[in-house]
């Protein structure tokens, strides 16, 4: 495959970063990327950096990178043809090459092959208008877009739009009523040829399901519900592993090296890391072919991932929740390409959906602190059409396998998956998992005792959020047994827009049967609290609806104190039922004053031990079904 | 200054092409900086990749990024400590030399000096323990974060910790109660020289505040609202040429190659971009020095804004609306450390506010289309920290000379300014322009018939939503004189979020005021529409709201195509005033009829002429104040 990279986007920092790729690219087990550096010289104004610096420290560069350079220079198109041609047969001849020598010398080829690459040097605006106004176009930052800008207007400009046009000499081309000429049209590439037939450019052609393992058999029994723990993400990983033995030539696993502290580190019982560049005795899961690809990068992991998902493969993008902000832009342009070709290129197939997986999240920053605190990825991706976007919050491990086994069958989506990696409360046995995640949300029965007729809802997304709530439960049904609470659990954030604005939303009738529709709502959310209401706000219910969730306040500290600092935890929202649910205030004012106090007490627990109390680490839900 | 680059983060983009940084440095009128590489060869769970790529290539890479390169390389602590400290001593003095040499010649210098650098590879976690649990931890992955996890639980864990910690030889260190010993204490640096009084760690300190021009002198002449047409970032060039005039030592303007596209090409008539790799004779206003500082890497500009203003310094980043996405994850990591240092760590001085000027923007993407349509930018800003966010819409020229001015004088915040480029209507003089960007949103009498008791709040916020809900009050006005509307700007976004919410918040009692609460709202917004009601749904007219934007509908086309693809355009919106004003539906049917037609008549001459009617092109404000 050839990758023309402009000079000027050569410039930005995930193209900077993406020369490192052939590190990664074994040449027994892959294909092979010739690079064309188009060294045209300008950007929109400006000269471009890697044209000024000489050609012996360019050179370098390109070596370093670990390129073999060849060069085609020059300004005469006939030349210019002839050595291009020359070179990339060079270049060519040169990878068929590499790849037969280390196919013959077996996978274990201990030298990474330093792969040719091209470096095209060309006048910018070639073959354009040499001069407009007096000033050079051709060769300079003048060509870029639109040379001639004022034809309309300006006759000078409209004849060198003549001449310019004319250069290409149409009447060679087209014949006396202005059709291509037979003999050229033929020269168009027929059939499978066509670009739009080709499956290197419509990957959903070669596209072939998942062979998927049963998930059910991953999952974690769970006899009662909110008594056991379990680590959700190395649940998924024993599930994962699985996929990758089940799918060793079309699905990978991408990350910025967090495979493992995302703690999905049973992949690499069946397979390694493809790493191309040395490798040492002491190295563990590094191998020349490898289904898991880290770099330190977000960018080239998300830009890998697009290219594989592009030529028809699967993949999974593990990373820290608040660093997958990096490739914001990446998935702005991915999700409107996914929209675009979606809905209105009908040649085009469908391709399996760019999977994230958000973990070491917004709550569980415990040694890193505030930097690594930002649950924001999802409120960007709702901004994209309805149509391609998806949010899941699994609550637990089970739910997690479920989720991810939808993600991974699912096409042309963008799927964003949050879950935990702390051992954290089960929940729902595996048959109810499934039951609920094809709901997308529902009320728990069994955390409920409203009868039918709640006073207040607790509803919950999120697996910390969810803790809280139902630790919530839990004080209300001891301390306020008569009043009758509803709780409810969300995955599928998009359940809770509009069916009209998303695909997935609920009817209003089924919304407001669920939350009702004049009962305060306490809803104890995993990201920014507005996203709710930005999702609810043509809601029925919305007047009573009341968010907690993560407002920007932060630090290095314990588990608890941190949904404290933000209000989210258990006794503030025992609090807010207090204050919301009518006729409460007064007769419960002892038992706010209570959960005041008790919030105080463990924030001076936590600063004293620098840990939370054991009641609040190992609190179960002690009520049977 | 010294700058330690870790191996693995020398993986992520944007540190990647940050090596080319040296283009932009000159030795005449800058400082310096000396990067040291920092090679312990491993990352969380992975070797680093230029710790894999062998001597000879990793050297190649770092002279093609224009460096010379030292190596200081080993593992006994101290021969290091010596190696380096000669190392450190020979990068200082070559510094010195070739800026000796380059003040010596003159600024003119024609050669770009090969900047010392050093590549120190020590062990990861060097003098940490040498293994745990049998297996290497010193050298390796392994050492990373808490190398003994179990000191609790494992007595073994317990006696390595216990002998890591005795080789430091606390006994030399501590006198017998256990306080530091006297003749250690007194190393430490004094006064000026402790981290948190330097100068170079505090840069507010430093900091003065610019010399600005009086912006009312840039100001464009408005006789009549809405009558004639400015581009507004081209009048804030001019005004900017000054500022740069009057602070030729503590003030930049960065950019991604945007500048003159952006139409601020009036600073170009004091100064150049700085460019201190190769130039030809073509080249237009690039020189060894100058206070423009052009990339094609949004992460770049970032990254040198963010040291300038950490250094004491004022700057302004203009860039692309869709594109400062990219640096999403930067913008995060600056308002989270103003948060904090403004807050919490009282020594610290303020410094000047990180300004962007968002433009070339959502509604006029004329001819790049969809891929460079997004105005969320805002959305991921208001997650913030509302006390260190500011998001200004200035709806015309004047607007924005007022509004650049406030930020430029702010401290302490991220100001984001979103102005179109495009030839727009002048709406507001600039005495009337000042009060408003003041007050933050007004109610524009002239535009408005409503004599105190609208039944209609035409709201509207940016240049063109301000445009359309204009023509669509001209058409109301027109057709139906008796509708009483009133037409209300706003400009400071963050005045919409409840005041306990905000510092900016308007109160409920002004709010209520000036939107009342029970009148239906439309509102044309410059962004994505639900962003509006995230803010306000706190707010008493909220049921009552109604909020046109940008809904990721786009491609190529028309300025009034765009808006009538997203529902923004002036015939929608008063279709959507006859929905939901009282009375007027059956009454208005006629004319919503009419208004619907248009919009088919308008987009059927678009596909024919592949521009607006002239009638939409040059529609101005015909009733006068």
């Amino acid at each position: 495959m050839c990758c023309v990279v402009g000079d000027g986007e050569a410039e930005t920092g995930p193209l900077a970063t993406s020369w490192h790729s052939n590190k990664f690219v074994n040449p027994v087990t892959d294909g092979a990327v010739l690079p064309i550096l188009h060294l045209n010289g300008y950007k929109i104004a400006n000269p471009a950096v890697l044209a000024r610096i000489g050609d012996a420290e360019l050179t370098k560069l390109l070596e370093g990178y670990g390129h073999k350079v060849y060069w085609v220079s020059g300004d005469d198109p006939i030349a210019m043809h002839q050595q291009m041609s020359t070179v990339l047969e060079k270049a060519l001849v040169e990878i068929a090459s590499i790849q037969r020598h280390a196919r013959s010398a077996g996978q274990g080829t201990p030298t990474r092959p330093a792969w040719p690459m091209i470096v095209l040097r060309s006048p910018k605006g070639w073959t354009g208008p040499k001069s407009v106004d007096g000033l050079a176009a051709e060769g300079t930052w003048r060509s870029h877009q639109v040379p001639l800008a004022e034809v309309r207007s300006n006759p000078e400009h409209l004849a060198a739009l003549e001449s310019w046009l004319r250069s290409y000499r149409p009447e060679e081309l087209f014949d006396a009523r202005g059709a291509l000429r037979a003999e050229l049209a033929q020269l168009a590439p027929k059939g499978e040829r066509r670009m739009s037939a080709n499956s290197h450019a419509n990957g959903g052609l070669l596209l072939e399901p998942l062979a998927l393992p049963d998930f059910r058999e991953h999952a974690v029994e769970v006899s009662d519900p909110a008594s056991s723990f379990s680590e959700a993400t190395k649940v998924l990983g024993a599930y994962l592993r699985d996929v990758i033995s089940n799918n060793p030539r079309n699905f990978r696993l991408f990350g910025p090296d967090e495979t493992v502290s995302n703690r999905l580190q049973a992949v690499f019982d069946v397979t390694d890391r493809q790493w191309d560049a040395s490798r040492i005795e002491t190295d563990e899961h590094l191998a020349p072919a490898g289904r898991v690809i880290e770099m330190l990068s977000e960018h080239q992991c998300e830009g890998w991932l697009e290219g594989y998902l592009l030529t028809g493969r699967h993949g999974l993008f593990n990373c820290y929740e608040a660093f997958v902000h990096l490739v914001d832009s990446m998935f702005n342009q991915h999700a409107k390409w996914l929209k675009t070709t979606g809905s209105d290129v009908s040649w085009r197939q469908p391709i399996a959906s760019l999977n994230y997986l958000l973990t070491s999240h917004v709550w569980r920053q415990d040694h890193n602190g505030f930097s690594h605190q930002d649950p924001g990825f999802i409120d960007h991706v709702v901004n994209k059409k309805a149509q391609v976007v998806r949010v899941y919050l699994p609550p637990d491990a089970n739910c997690l396998l479920s989720v991810m086994d939808h993600c991974l069958r699912s096409r042309n989506y963008v799927n964003v998956v949050v879950a935990g990696k702390q051992p954290a409360l089960n929940y729902l046995a595996i048959d109810d998992a499934i039951l609920h995640c094809t709901r997308g949300l529902g009320i728990w029965e069994w955390a409920s005792n409203d009868g039918g007729d709640p006073d207040v809802v607790l509803a919950c997304c999120g697996d910390v959020p969810t803790l809280e709530a139902l630790a919530a439960a839990d004080i209300m049904r001891r301390e306020l047994p008569d009043v009758k609470v509803r709780f409810v659990n969300v995955i599928d954030l998009m359940r809770l827009e509009p069916s009209d604005e998303h695909p997935h939303g609920l009817s209003d009738a089924e919304l407001d049967a669920i939350f009702t529709v004049d009962r305060p709502i306490i809803f104890a959310f995993h990201g920014y609290p507005w996203l709710v209401h930005r999702l609810m706000y043509r809601r029925n219910c919305h007047a009573n609806l009341h968010v907690r969730g993560y407002k920007e306040e932060g630090t290095t500290t314990t588990p608890f104190d941190m949904v404290m600092l933000n209000d989210l935890d258990r006794f503030h929202l025992v609090m807010d039922v207090i204050d919301r649910a009518p006729g409460l205030g007064s007769r419960a004012a002892e038992l706010r004053q209570r959960m005041f106090d008790e919030r105080l007490r463990i924030r001076a627990y936590t600063r004293a031990e620098g840990e939370d109390p054991p009641a609040i680490r190992d609190w179960t839900w002690s009520w049977r079904k």
